[in-house]
């Protein structure tokens, strides 16, 4: 599966209707847009799909139907990180049993969380399941860093461990770091951060990158080039496009925007997001007409509608 | 209902069994323990009873369950809590249906939070549902510091926001403050914090306390003296008590005091949380014992078990 | 001198040389190049000048030096902020002397810092000198979040206040908020952030760019554009350079890769923090070379020594 | 000397007259009733002597004021903690030069501090200086946890280091667990926390505390019976007691508590603390007497003037 778990995995977001509830049909939309954009994965049940303000049942339902549109055209990561051991067993069971090709953890967010419970937690859902496991490495959400020691620390004692999705910044120096510090042991690492360093993040060791961005074309164009030796070209290509990305990858409207170009690329009806999430004021609705204007003027096989 | 939301409510734990599934049993002998102790109402699914580590199913069991064995004999409050407005709208309306006195919620855990987006989170619950509201301002759960202004102005802008459970400290100053600044708009507050600052509280205006402290008897008499006018006696007591308010009250391991002193009571089977959250070490459970030994060597009529 | 207070602003660093000493030559040059580069003003004693980590003397070294070799060539903003109101006054007492067109502050750090503390020590700091203030709204640094209606109370209430560097991201988006709130209240508003966001600032209503980014020449274009009504041409000079302030801009490693950049402009001896502050690591090096390398392709008039 | 690191050490406050300025003459009886009270030893320089609204000319001038009017009566910890090595170095040599026994620092403040950094920071100052070094663990002014091993870690790397100040809750918890990770290495560990779980720690294996607590009569007394083998006398006098100690230790206003307790009982002129530290609120203020008042009928010999 190792082998698998590199290159561009694009995580899936949760698109509503006006009604709040969840639409399927856009959902399937994005699927087959990111499936036609060359992603080598997908990825379920994220931050970025607003896990965090689904029920139980929705997030079992986005689970099914991502697995069964997605019908093992790419292999699926599904997130299942909860605030509990035993909750986190439960969903990562159900994760295995509809054909996940690994599961993304966080630490749990506890008060005075520690290193030693850290490793605890994936240790023990390890020894309940029979799945690969992604490390989440993602501070503002579980509320914990994981210093580059005690992540190869964790893929030492825990063998299930077979990557990091390293959201940590600068990410970069931090995925240079842990490699330094793997010595031997093998592990692959996902940048992310809407691929905001994509470039250096390969540069310092990245097998690709985990995140959101909605024109993940130009994600897999940069690793593509870099991989295939071709590191000039993907610097130039990623230096000259990444504005874009930076501006959709901002805090807190980030989700918003991003629902928004999705909208545009005619994959999801309505760019909203469940409240309290954001929706797109005047000023950043006009900076991203501009944005998308020029990235359009030098990419013209996109289109965006209005 | 709002005459009602005073005094002392013994915020309710989970009890669990060996295999960390809900022990029943233990949670019906706590209610009637509480009840017993004289408590003016109960308050389920809370912080202290590791909702967190609960799925959704699990969740609604504890408050059936709740609600039955109850069956009326004193007010109920339920925590609704969760991260989204469409959650906690709809986990309100079910305590409703359940017959709870009032619904207890706090701010929506959200990076980059802020004042208006919580304004509109409490009116957008209070739309949707009609039951008392009472707010949760415990900031190392929600990530987000409720000024006093901002509680007063949430609870003139929301009619349905009868109380506030404060336990951002000190919570003696805060209280203060916020009656000072609510004028003529009459809010109960109930003070927090395991008990630790209950006379302070009462002193600074609260109109009770909502804790899960072990022992609530000690609690119902302190309230009790305050608020039959015999502040004297009931400061000494408070003060010849408060080392065990204290003891129990210790961050990261104050769940795990409090259910074994649960246990040390009859009540619970064991004193079990679930991980990520701590078990008792030897030198707690040293300090344990010599604080209870104190404890019971003045107040003869409680009984612990070994 | 609200005036004067728009445009770009740069931020200058404290350089050092291999001993860890003040290097005054060092930051002749700078302050020489970044006039060169036409910037409207200057900014010293700000938190990119590593000043939390100077003594009180070479604080005031550091100011002295800076106003002397500057020579009124363009005016010179001053970072005052301290722990204390009473401390805050008398650094701001000096700045004046010293003939600061302007001094900036910070929320004092305060565990617990509330919004009447906050308005409270504008007040009382412009109660006791009689200079413009500049609101620095940099959260990271002052542990506390300065919502958009605060800023625009404390504009109103001190007259003194004249301007506010907002880098709470998103910045536009708060940009656009604060000046909504603001009516007909006029406040300058700087962005800042390296530069990264320099054209959804401006196009959010902002009057400048006060930050320490190593080549503000790229930062006067884009203002000097967009200000000159040529807004098609500032976005696309924009998006194609902002690569370049996005990889500087990285958290922690960020003042060592200004201090390369200025290194290799020939500004200063040395790229060397002040520990616990980082150096760079050989993967930082090389992502640093590459873009360089691409930003000097397209833009031959600059020149990078080894 | 670190036989002599134990038992009681008073961490001085700075008192200040109307106008803010030091007030020397309450400084010095601060010290005389410390000492008559029994401490083991003094620091200055520290939190909670406001250290962080002093200029450095102050704090050196307190420094000098206490090592003059100390006079070796009892030994003194100095306070060396800054945001840079540079300017810790300096301080420290200063401390050394001035006859402190030992000087206490904080891991440097610091956005992404990591556990290398840390040890690097220690390790360089004691490369720098002769004279042994206690660590102050103490995370809401550090804002970094030093986790149990990691504190083994420098004890061991770094010879120097003689004793923590652990202030990191839960403090009996941590304790027990850097002694039992500690094994053979003996490393001397002072609570903290003003005190309020001083029986606790001394159970869990700490050599004293080292806290700012207005009454250290208290601290001595339960140091003296515990030590002495009378750990029965020792709790019932600590539970009896530590009412008070838990009243005064609350965020943000503990220390305008403090300095008002030291005020009544005859020490400092004005219970001042400079802004932006607060002043104390009516509630808090009969809250005081209150506890004051039951305070002294069961120990007649203190006195508190109003």
């Amino acid at each position: 599966m190792k082998d698998r778990l590199k290159g561009v995995y694009s995580v899936l977001p949760t698109p509503f209707n006006s009604a709040e509830e969840i639409d399927i049909e856009s959902l399937k939309r994005v699927i087959d847009l990111y499936i036609h954009a060359g992603v080598n994965g997908l990825t379920a049940s994220g931050v970025t799909s607003e896990t965090a303000r689904l029920n139980d049942a929705e997030r079992m339902h986005m689970i099914d139907t991502v697995m069964a549109h997605v019908n093992k055209r790419v292999p699926v990561v599904i997130g299942t990180s909860t605030e509990g051991l035993h909750t986190c067993v439960a969903l990562s069971k159900k994760a295995k049993e509809s054909g996940a090709a690994a599961v993304m953890i966080s630490p749990p967010r506890m008060l005075k969380l520690n290193s030693d419970a850290v490793i605890k937690h994936f240790r023990s859902v390890a020894d309940a399941i029979d799945i690969p496991i992604i490390i989440q490495d993602y501070p503002p959400v579980s509320g914990f860093t994981i210093e580059p020691l005690l992540l190869v620390h964790i893929a030492q004692e825990v063998p299930a461990v077979c990557a990091i999705k390293l959201e940590d910044p600068p990410t970069p120096y931090k995925i240079a770091l842990v490699l330094e510090k793997a010595k031997s042991l093998s592990i692959n690492i996902f940048g992310g951060l809407g691929g905001t360093y994509l470039l250096e993040e390969l540069m310092a060791g990245a097998t690709g990158t985990m995140t959101g961005f909605a024109i993940p074309e130009i994600l897999v164009r940069v690793v593509h080039l870099f991989q295939s030796g071709e590191k000039q070209q993907a610097a130039d290509y990623f230096y000259r496009n990444v504005a874009i990305m930076r501006f959709e990858f901002q805090e807190s409207i980030g989700m918003a925007i991003r629902k928004e170009i999705l909208r545009r690329r005619g994959a999801i009806d309505i760019a909203l997001t469940r409240p309290p999430g954001s929706s797109l004021d005047t000023s950043t609705q006009k900076a991203l007409d501009s944005i998308l204007y020029w990235f359009q003027q030098n990419e013209p096989t996109f289109h965006f509608i209005k």
